[in-house]
């Protein structure tokens, strides 16, 4: 036993509990239920995740021991290696890593997305196990502390995500206490879950009030084992923002400037979130360069570009349920921990993106799509209208609710043939996750559509002029117009679709490789 | 001035701005903003907007004094006279009657629908304005009242709806005082718009909370006039309910049952919203004949069944943002005023389809969809993706943050030439409004789809074999085992689509009057 371990878990009967990760094997049976913590990458268990992939693979029982997994939001490259070894039966709500996402696709894992605000509750009303005869809802929780406090009670790592959900419903809980990251002790503010009726408001006016607790309370007796982990944790560097991405954080920057101006924010804009992804860096960078003052942040995950926005005196605080640092970025964080950790405070994810809050503290919401179509329907999810990415993460919980409804993205992305191949201005959604009443203001490095108070038609002609890709531009309006002569006739003018022409941006790409169509035909 | 105007205004400077309805023609001019009360066809104005279609009639003046008009939700029948006497430019965000949707059909309405709980708080930010270079957002507010107080505030009627958002806005009020309908006062619990970042919570924790105002203050400077009105509202008689819509609300019955059997659900279930028509109306019925017990309704508008659901001692109490009774239910419901006014409660729609009540009270939320998709997407608002039926009402914001997320239709629709023409489960969903992120069942005559749970081919086979009508499974079935064939081989099986032939059921229905596909060529 380390003495960094005898220092970080301050409940001695624990200690008893300490185990070698193979000890604990025999309990996982084929089928079981499993939360594990994590959200994005950071804070999710690795020991028991890797021992139990190590057996699978030793013993050759791929296939025969596969579980039902849910993680707050994506974990680490451990999800990728249980993929890979077929260790995955059914899995929620998000996920990150190209082994999972292969399985997902080719129909082997059974994947559903959910809100991120709505999963954790979900899953406690029992839900997602209605199936099982034996009542239970979670086998297990495999959570990753970086200390225990004197009553047993859990302090989590980067990230909170919905382990005080999973803990609150699981038969077992077995904890990784990993002495290679610093004790986060202090930095989270967690509210336990209350189901109603005896739901009460979230008290919340401001992004750094506190009125949780700073660890998750468990059972001792539901506690099965502790183990030691000196894995950190691993998330690849960003992509840095290329001129693409600063002509879209331009042209954001100057929207906000201007609504400054007009009066409809105040000169420290409102509460900031922001998705994950270059685009998301770049923009965050655009306000670095910026100057504003006293910025504040309400957001469900922290990047590294934050610390820039940190670092030049932009930003008074930020609140999150997750810290997705990279190795260089986490460096930095722990050089400068003393200050910074006053700066951030996190929470469960049903608090972060939890409709209340985002909708009381007039969040102004910024997410990338996969593409959005001329009257204000995005994807955030499906390729093609099948291929599931990631999932929807936070992105529907922060459009619907915020303030100001923003979505960044490319005016168009390289095909494999052509390199303007994609335009992410469609005629037609090929799958709908944030609807036409959800969006705001949608904005490529072409120029920023702002859509408030527009009817269908005036929004197509905005999005269509200013956002669409040159390459695209004639395209898009040729469908409009047919469309819109087609809907006179019909007198079905208010939203102009032909539908047999609809998707065939989509069905181009699939047989020619790009969304530049000769043709309206549906066969050509 | 009639004796029962001056009981009814008891604040005295407004008894001098009673005007005859004629003289304030002057005042309105072409183009102007306006904000009506009403919600759902009840609590609107009438005297003025008779008056003004009148002046606008008789001066030929169609075409030429036309207005950007805003209601909660639905007026009565002045605003179809309006549409019909081309006075209505600007329409937002929900509306009933076949002269407006024609007129928005056809392109000589700018019509946009949105959350009916954040359509009053964007108004007061000003972004549907963003275009008028005098920083006005309203210039006149038209309000109907049933009583006023001491202070000059207002007594509304029958709905609050948008009222206390847009007389927060409004450059000039005119009060329309019902004298017909009996004094509301007492009915009501208004919260006073408030915007970021200075929101607070609100504070119910029950559905009978209360912590407003009994009535909406306003600046008596900025009364222009008061008007007497006799005019009742005139909501059409209900449908009744046929084997159809009794075989939905038999299989909700069920499932709402089996849902207190398993603990998903306490004894008095949890506070029920129900949405407008003769499904909604059936249901309520069948909760009715369940005698459930200690019954709570949170919901937007109240419809004739909730007075026999109160009738019978089901319920306990009911608070929505209107009641929209027909002639009949009224009388019903006046004859029991005493007994019944203390049961009920009017809030302003902010807080009635907010999401934050709606999460925490854990909302049982009830509606009907014009279609929905294999996958669990639903359209709400487009016939064929372009015809504007009534708009999104609260649909949405009910269905994203209720408990239990419940859509309920008629399995098929008669089409001109086939009395089950129109499927209302299809392979893909012409327009989506409601994501497979939100719904949690989909209840047909046929049965009942529990999604919660399900991955998307999971949720396509549940649905395709509970819910489609006989008519029509086997084409469904087709379509996913083929889509499914086609996926397998793409590496896109998540949620298998073959985008060629996704909209093939519109588009036959469009061409051939019929959704029953020969086959699936998309040009056939």
């Amino acid at each position: 036993m380390s003495q960094l371990l005898k220092q970080r878990v301050r409940y001695a009967p624990y200690l008893k509990k300490l185990r070698d990760p193979k000890e604990l094997i025999p309990y996982f049976k084929n089928d079981q239920y499993i939360g594990w913590s994590g959200f994005t990458g950071v804070g999710a268990p690795k020991v028991i995740p890797e021992t139990l992939a190590n057996h699978v693979q030793e013993n050759n029982l791929q296939g025969k021991l596969r579980f039902n997994l849910f993680v707050g939001a994506s974990a680490g490259p451990e999800e990728c290696v249980w993929a890979d070894l077929n260790m995955i039966k059914r899995r929620s709500p998000h996920q990150v890593g190209k082994p999972i996402a292969k399985n997902i696709n080719n129909g082997n894992i059974a994947f559903f997305d959910k809100h991120l605000s709505m999963f954790p509750q979900d899953l406690t009303y029992g839900f997602y196990t209605k199936q099982r005869t034996d009542g239970k809802i979670l086998d297990f929780t495999i959570i990753e502390a970086t200390a225990i406090k004197e009553d047993g009670s859990i302090v989590p790592g980067p990230s909170v995500g919905a382990s005080p959900e999973f803990i609150s419903v699981s038969d077992k809980v077995i904890i990784e206490v990993n002495t290679a990251t610093p004790s986060m002790e202090g930095m989270h503010d967690i509210d336990m879950p209350v189901n109603p009726p005896f739901r009460k408001p979230y008290p919340y006016l401001k992004v750094d009030d506190r009125c949780g607790v700073d660890s998750i309370p468990v059972d001792p007796e539901k506690v099965l084992a502790i183990v030691e982990s000196t894995t950190m944790d691993k998330v690849p560097p960003n992509t840095p923002s290329d001129s693409v991405s600063k002509a879209i954080a331009g042209n954001l920057v100057d929207f906000l400037k201007n609504e400054v101006k007009q009066g409809r924010l105040p000169e420290n804009l409102l509460p900031l979130q922001s998705g994950i992804g270059n685009i998301a860096n770049a923009v965050i960078e655009g306000l670095t360069d910026a100057n504003f003052k006293h910025l504040n942040v309400w957001t469900e995950v922290l990047q590294d570009s934050f610390l820039d926005l940190f670092a030049n005196g932009s930003l008074d605080f930020a609140t999150a349920t997750s810290i997705r640092l990279t190795e260089d970025g986490f460096k930095r964080a722990f050089e400068n921990w003393e200050d910074l950790k006053h700066k951030i405070c996190l929470r469960s994810q049903v608090v972060s993106n939890n409709p209340e809050m985002i909708r009381r503290l007039g969040v102004i919401a910024m997410n990338t799509p996969v593409e959005a179509d001329i009257y204000g329907h995005a994807n955030s999810t499906h390729v093609n209208g099948s291929r599931m990415l990631n999932g929807l993460g936070g992105s529907a919980d922060f459009l619907r609710n915020a303030k100001l409804s923003i979505m960044h993205t490319p005016s168009a992305r390289p095909s494999k043939i052509d390199k303007t191949g994609i335009s992410t201005i469609v005629p037609f959604a090929s799958h709908v996750d944030q609807t036409e009443h959800d969006l705001d203001v949608l904005v490529t490095d072409q120029g920023l559509a702002d859509l408030r108070g527009l009817d269908p038609r005036e929004r197509a002609n905005e999005i269509i002029s200013k956002c669409a890709h040159p390459d695209y531009k004639d395209l898009l309006f040729d469908y409009l117009h047919r469309a819109e002569h087609y809907a006179k006739k019909m007198g079905t003018l208010h939203e102009p679709h032909m539908l047999q022409n609809a998707l065939k941006f989509h069905t181009n790409l699939i047989q020619k490789g790009t969304m530049k169509v000769d043709s309206w035909d549906p066969l050509d």
